[in-house]
């Protein structure tokens, strides 16, 4: 059985989903490479770099479902090389025009352009769900653009916001995001096919050419000059990989926290039969959370790792190589968990508005301060008004006891102000600055963008 | 004195340039924080929101020259903050608009503003330096479009290609990385000033107008809603620089080995007085190079760190803001010294062509292997060819003879071959395939894009 | 002024102390540097290596205070060597003993055995103040041994618990982290003077006896061999770092989050005049914790980066040296405040007894399903009752009723338990475990240690 | 198929050997899990927490065997809980003592301790292969102990030294590990079974008695309070295994140096029919080398992300576990293929002694320079003697002459010195200093500690 948690049957599918891990496995990296290999096979066929007889014979004959792994990884360990054995097996399967397969190739060209035919597959499906985490997270800043609560800075309470504000902020990140997808797109999607140090000498004068239909017929960009020794484009795609999992894990972070029993703000998607804990009953544990917040490190780790293959030595070499192999399946199987765990949490998870007006009351009206300042300064000057307002606070806290009492027993603001404008200060609702209208403006943008559509 | 490297003054300049610790430096973090509040009075005066004279009086009085810092040391741990002190100079100086200094604002955007103007400078000489590299690599790629040299893979001498060629992958490589810095430039350089949790509420209702008009003053764009709790930007920058970085600190390791004893192809700039060990008289050791090469990896350690810091909590935290007070000056600090030694490394370095013809010859012929089999292969097929040609190179290697004799020798190839045939298949620059005519291509593509002008 | 926040004058104890700054300061790096050169020439002109009348000058002319650092760094750039320059200066302090000054070493030797010599004051430090928290810790843990609070698990209300034990697991962590800074120290505060690649050759055949004197004077272990290409002692030493900052991180998240004005059972010290907010007056933040707690993510960089300078080349290279310059200095001066700022806020902080007995009744009753689940389950079995108690414990939590009051209405239970019982069990002081019990045992497993002492 | 690489059929071997990936895998997590299960069930049996007759068929009738994991898989889902499925069908394999299984114990007990027994076989595989490394080095060494060879520093010839010193500097090393390894096993394999949040509430006063009795049948030693919230075991472990890896990282990149085309002084592990290019029949490629150098970096970040998992929240949280369900098997398994590939290179390594005699000749004489000047420095001090012969080799490497004859043109130097001086200086083997020496102390100190017995 396997030994990593992302192959696991019992645990897998809170590491990746079904289908990211179907486009990293270890049958679809074969499938991928043969694919290279046919294409490579049919443009030199139609350049005459090889007779097209045999590049049809290999477009007809070559298999991955006849590949047999067990062999194919007992053949490799004897000619110690990865790839040959594959080669040594494609060939068998063209028959007579075996002698044709990989023809001026390196297995590097190969293997590299297929993990960017996985990459193109991971790709989509992450600009799929990027974009749906941002449609829903626009319909949720929509729908709780008014919804007051407690907006918290340092921990503490600080200022009445609202929910959509929230949202909307996450929302605007993940246009960015794909903004960022967008951009990088054409950049990362390019397959490299010219030889042994990226010279195309084994092609003839062709080697170009055959290139370009090849990865034409794949589907993929053709690069200015080869990559062997340029591994930039992993690492781009790595960088923003990154960033969608840095907004996913504070979402996550986010939610864990209003999730507290002594905030309650917000519950993830629960289900009856749904359990906490094997021994405390009542727990209704955000673990769905968990486990989205969770795979923002591990997927630090492998943009990281995978940064340090940048340094690949001379035309190129296997040790920058093999951080790809684990590195670009784990970022994307990572994220494929992170964003449909995202998606089903914000499609699902139950928002308590009525504990976010409680929350709003919990401090007995310090949570205006900022607000009665301002307008206690209007008068008296904004840095005397902080220092009045400090020490009211200061002492509505230590002893407990209700904002507005502090302030109106106060002598230099009775004699100015009167309990009625005083305590319509202390509305949450009234102190809502540009929140609502920023929602607004961020939907706007997000729609204008076309990027959610 | 300073503790950390980046400060000392014997060893600074090896891990950043004067020109960008300036910009890093307390005093400059201080002079864009009182630029920021500048603004933000000069628009708060333009829009009524504080009387125009007190603003015009703030612009005039206000002065970082006339901040102490020792003093404001001192006052921050008595207040425990760390930005109150200033603001209470700066009302100081101000006199009787002091009431009206930092007027609705929260630390957070003036220190977050503060910060992307300093970074803005920072952008600007990374983009600079990163053409100049650029400009360099086209010139050298140019210049040894034809000299040839050996490829290697692996670490081991593979097929021939030319010098030219090798700075023709890394000029591509920094092309790109003109595009995505092009790319991110608009959206990264956004300014914040929003107030206590970003909603304006302390600006009344003309906060987002102020915010607009201060940063326009400051030369920033406008987030469509406030960054406190999203900060993507800076790790989008930091991902950038991170693959910067990764080019140079390639290139650097590059050239730290074909520098080597026993390859000797090229030298970095040498200068009559440089002295490689205090005990070893005869070394001329790659100082430069490795002092290039050895900033990649503390590069990546700080966007590493300023990654996590994307995990804000609530509507902002100290935790991750912290993260980057630290690693967005580090990266721009050693990033600038990596740009600049890199540059007066390929201004300045020896070429040795000699040597480079020299090491082409070293395996006796075997550096042709390929080209040989593919001769082969016309007649014998080519799986068949590779099997035979790798048992000659096997045994040329083995017995240090030389490929010729060994290919002659043997029963089937002499039968199909004639040794002028082989003499001609051996020879180094016959076998350069497309690797002059990509330096072209790379070179065209690199002037079209203008990204070099 | 400085650029790196280390050594800001506004900023810097933030980030270390001041009596860490000074051990890795320029400045002290010199003094070391020349005790290192003046050992050195006491041991060679013991052993006869140097005349003895040089070796006496050497040590009484060769003074560090004498050295000007700004012509040193102009003539290093000029050498373009770190530290030749300083040899030149101290060979000219030495008059006509000069020609003996650094004689038969390296400059690895010098500035690897001051490394040291630094790396051994920090220690203490590091021993020291890690000795204080566990101190600390050992006090309060007795202190609120029985104090009741909530125990929470995936951020919820899970049982009761007491703030002693919470307190005694990190005691316990921390005699840890003690244990492990004593088996390290022998293995750790090792110099090595052996020449350009450790052989000794230009020592003559004393080089070892002349290693083992110097190491001696200075108060350092010899090494069995030199360990200019074995550097696993620093990130053996960083490793202990990482750990003792993961304990100090977490204890900060935990008091940050016990802090959050929902919770609000501790504070963090203050004292009247600090400011929590520029704009919101009565902002009590934990300032001090959120500093403590951003310390952990640095020092792992650091310590991560330094391990990479384990993969040195060859006999030794500056690549991987240069990362130790950056890391070992920023380690320790980052952990040397999160200790002090760890110490200072144990001895000062408030715990809120009386909010902890509030949030534990928070719940109504649901803190104790595992205790009622138990109880039950002696009659009914603990699967069913675990069913039982998970019904009941659901229905109160959505029907925000009492926990006792659904318990009652159910009729297997009312048919089998009476309600004096089940208010018993609800009681959370009843509920603490053995936890007041591990306390002492943790404290006596401390004091036996002798560690604390 | 398996996505993850560690998991491939064809490729798996490269990242992991089969012996530890058996102890990492899913069914032996599950088997652990389901003994932990069993033996807290007997030592609650034994001590009357349940009925002993319970216990016993637990023991009897629990059986990892019969456990369907996807069915398992199947019901976590529905629970929504990693653990809870298995807890059932243990209950169901009990018949009526299902009632007993997992009595008083929260899930993270059985995990976390079942995790341990996991990491106590992984233990003993990484002993046994680190003491087999250096056993393998210690033979080596000694059997090198005067071969020659050249030092290098900064990638350039530098001195001469000895093969056999250069593997004393590792074993020396892999000494060290052992000693690590020694002094952390009692402290790192300790299980932890403590209840819910680790006060042992739900075993009644037995707690204590009933974890320690189940740990001993474990085999497991037990903690002084229970660890759920302090991670720091894992993460002390971990630093050991980046210790490790660092070093064998490094010899790989060594060997991988050293067996460059151009420098040509070792050979890894050559057997006939070995590819090393799919396209270039004559390349013999370190394969196995690189293989062995591309772990440390992904171990590397799997210790950086085992590092955060010591940041857990209150009394236990999922994020930072999931993070060492991820780590810490990924660290076990790369460096078991990290040790068996060192240990195979190190044992069928081809050692080139002709080459490296050569190599030491490449510089014509400039190898020697330290030697040329102490002796020249006996009559003309060492300083001025630095600069001559500075001079002299910048002459000789300029004028790619030989170094003697440079010298010997030189007034001052011919006045004082005679050719035949100047040869015998010039001879590597007259400078190796103690090199050979030291091989005899580091050997002596190995066996002395009992270390590699």
């Amino acid at each position: 059985m396997a030994a990593h948690v992302i192959d696991f049957l019992t645990l897998g599918n809170n590491f990746g989903t079904p289908e990211m891990r179907s486009i990293w496995s270890e049958e679809n990296r074969f499938r991928k490479q043969v694919e290279v290999e046919i294409a490579l096979a049919k443009a030199e066929g139609e350049l005459g770099v090889i007779p097209l007889e045999a590049a049809n014979k290999i477009a007809q004959l070559v298999k991955v479902e006849a590949l047999n792994f067990n062999e194919l990884a007992e053949e490799a360990v004897r000619l110690r090389h990865t790839f040959m054995a594959t080669i040594n097996a494609l060939q068998r399967q063209s028959g007579d025009a075996g002698e044709y397969i990989h023809y001026g190739a390196t297995t590097q060209d190969i293997v590299d352009t297929a993990t960017v035919l996985q990459l193109k597959e991971a790709f989509e499906i992450v600009l799929r769900d990027t974009r749906l985490v941002a449609q829903e997270l626009k319909t949720l800043a929509k729908k709780y653009q008014y919804l007051p609560m407690v907006g918290r800075t340092h921990g503490m309470q600080a200022l009445p916001t609202t929910f959509g504000f929230k949202l909307a902020v996450w929302l605007d990140e993940f246009v960015r995001h794909l903004q960022r997808l967008n951009e990088i797109r054409d950049r990362v999607l390019v397959g490299n096919i010219s030889g042994a140090i990226c010279t195309y000498a084994s092609f003839g004068k062709k080697g170009p050419e055959v290139e370009a239909r090849a990865l034409a017929l794949l589907g993929l960009n053709a690069p200015n000059i080869g990559w062997q020794a340029a591994r930039d484009r992993f690492s781009e795609y790595a960088s923003v990989v990154a960033l969608i999992s840095g907004t996913l894990g504070k979402i996550a972070n986010e939610f864990y926290n209003l999730m507290r029993t002594e905030i309650n703000e917000i519950e993830e998607p629960f289900s009856s039969g749904k359990i906490g804990s094997s021994t405390m009953p009542h727990k209704r544990n955000p673990a769905a959370l968990e486990g989205m917040a969770s795979l923002t490190s591990p997927i630090f780790k492998s943009v990281a790792l995978i940064h340090e293959s940048m340094r690949v030595e001379h035309e190129r070499d296997a040790m920058s190589w093999r951080a790809e192999w684990i590195a670009l399946p784990e970022m994307n199987i990572y994220l494929s968990a992170q964003l449909q765990i995202g998606l089903s949490i914000l499609r699902g998870m139950k928002v308590n508005a009525e504990q976010m007006l409680k929350n709003l009351e919990l401090q007995n009206g310090l949570l205006l301060s900022e607000k009665v300042m301002f307008e206690l300064g209007k008068r008296l000057g904004k840095q005397s008004s902080h220092s009045l307002v400090y020490e009211c606070s200061m002492k509505a806290f230590e002893e407990a006891r209700s904002f507005k009492d502090v302030l109106l027993e106060n002598s230099i603001i009775k004699k100015e102000f009167n309990e009625s404008e005083i305590t319509e200060w202390l509305i949450p609702q009234n102190y809502l600055g540009s929140a609502p209208d920023k929602v607004d403006i961020v939907i706007r943008y997000a729609e204008l963008s076309g990027l959610l559509d």
